[in-house]
């Protein structure tokens, strides 16, 4: 460690994995997490931000890895009694997750940005690392179905996932910019690395790119950007997501991932799985490193971390 | 029973008993409970009815009779979160009685009067009589204290209850009109009788009388009132209340509930620990009947039910 910053972008799940095990590795002072708000929603008036909540929540030791989201030991009193007052019941809340929402929704209405909100809760929480959303303002990831646009998150989450999607786009981020915390740490001076973290590149971490000046910043900047791909052995990790392809048509590779990264990406973290991936991904110009990028357990994913601090020379 | 309808107007607690003695005696069709709203307050962005909580759950049978308030074998996850997300917690909701609020706030913002709402939500816990609030329009019991107006509920629920008050007041209620299911029930070609049930005449009963119209309504009907006093054997059963005296100054004992509703009781239904008062009540013009008003057990509610629909020649 020497000081330098790192600036990690995360969805949830795996990358918010990644975003805890750099949390383990390096001082609260030199880590930003910018986080994928395009999944959010409301659900019974509840302000919901499933990748904020993820990373918080791994952050604070409180995840339920084996669900993928929520926290660990929750229970489900509540949701009992929503469903027997008649309510969506396909957003399984647990009591804890709940109060969380409840806490987020109430403060924003009483004029609080989602930053400040987020930070609260965080800190709450124990947190000591700087999680932040993307942006303050409302950007929604959506896909284009049969019914017309809906709610990426509504749609995983429905039983919809079936059925056939024909565009993505991120509602919003036209205009959107990026959160004062984002915004800092990408001017930061000490700035030494950019993280991306194993989420889905076209669905968790392009709204992110999305923001007014992000990507731009991002592919002018000096300093390396590090990506760890989501894919193990051909698979995505996070398998609800892989019936959307990337792009349209495109199978979501490491090879297309490092496409679409194209413009900003210096060296692509691939799993051992994948190793035979590695000399054609060498041909597209980059630096790649095959490794173990599953994270099953707490120490996978302080080493994994530890990993690619070190290939960003920090 | 010969088909005519009780109008019951109530408060939480002793006042939400009776309400289900009733509609343990009563058809659905034939009674109408009317309840306070004037407990109502936002908590964290929720819209908590205490009362009409209460009734409902009394009518559910999901009442927490212990504590007064509450359901029953509820549990406390999303109120411990809340309290570690560094929320206020001195309201103390349990995670079903937190889906009842969350539930009621999102319809309330998506458009839904009061009103409908009270009836989706007692629809849905299987409640077949009208539990209708007093009105749509917000009133706000309020008492006045060294630190200026503040809401009843809360007054009483953050342990201030122990400082002075000089004033009630029900803000809002010049000017609000009564729900559509109370002016009905008042408007009923076959209403039979009036019941006050056996909540705080001063904070529980008086913003019913006070919106509009109301008050002179039931002065001007052709149908006996008959109230029962929230007095056992000289002391309030909801102890919380009796430091508010009624009529700022005046002891809240029998003669004063009868003095207070002089211009509308025909009937006062009295603890028979407190038959002494008989003579002095009848002496201001009043039928009185002394029996047990005390509801420990479910019987005791449907008891004192079926008396009360018997004095009101039901």
């Amino acid at each position: 460690m020497n000081g330098k910053h790192i600036l990690a972008l995360s969805g949830g799940a795996g990358g918010a994995e990644l975003a805890a095990g750099l949390a383990e590795v390096m001082a609260p002072g030199d880590l930003t997490i910018a986080v994928n708000t395009g999944d959010d929603f409301e659900h019974l008036g509840l302000a919901v931000c499933p990748d904020l909540d993820s990373v918080t929540y791994a952050l604070a030791w409180l995840n339920d890895s084996e669900r993928g989201s929520g926290i660990k030991d929750d229970t489900w009193q509540a949701m009992t009694m929503l469903r027997g007052l008649g309510e969506e019941a396909w957003l399984n809340l647990g009591d804890c997750d709940l109060a969380m929402h409840v806490a987020r929704s109430w403060r924003l209405r009483a004029g609080e940005t989602l930053s400040e909100v987020t930070a609260r809760l965080a800190r709450e929480l124990g947190v000591e690392h700087d999680v932040v959303p993307m942006s303050d303002d409302p950007v929604r990831t959506q896909v284009l179905t049969g019914n017309g646009w809906v709610d990426l998150r509504r749609w995983c989450m429905t039983g919809q996932s079936g059925s056939a999607v024909s565009g993505v786009r991120f509602a919003g981020a036209a205009g959107a910019k990026p959160s004062p915390g984002l915004a800092r740490a990408l001017e930061r001076d000490d700035l030494g690395a950019i993280v991306v973290c194993p989420s889905n590149p076209f669905l968790s971490v392009d709204p992110i790119l999305a923001l007014d000046g992000v990507r731009t910043a991002l592919a002018s900047r000096q300093v390396p950007l590090i990506a760890v791909s989501p894919r193990v052995d051909g698979t995505s990790v996070n398998a609800s997501r892989t019936q959307i392809p990337g792009d349209w048509g495109q199978a979501v590779n490491n090879a297309a991932i490092a496409r679409h990264y194209s413009d900003i990406l210096d060296h692509l973290v691939i799993d051992n799985a994948d190793e035979a991936d590695v000399l054609d991904l060498e041909a597209l110009g980059l630096k790649v490193t095959a490794t173990s990028t599953l994270m099953r357990e707490a120490d996978d994913r302080e080493r994994l971390a530890r990993e690619v601090v070190a290939l960003a020379g920090i």
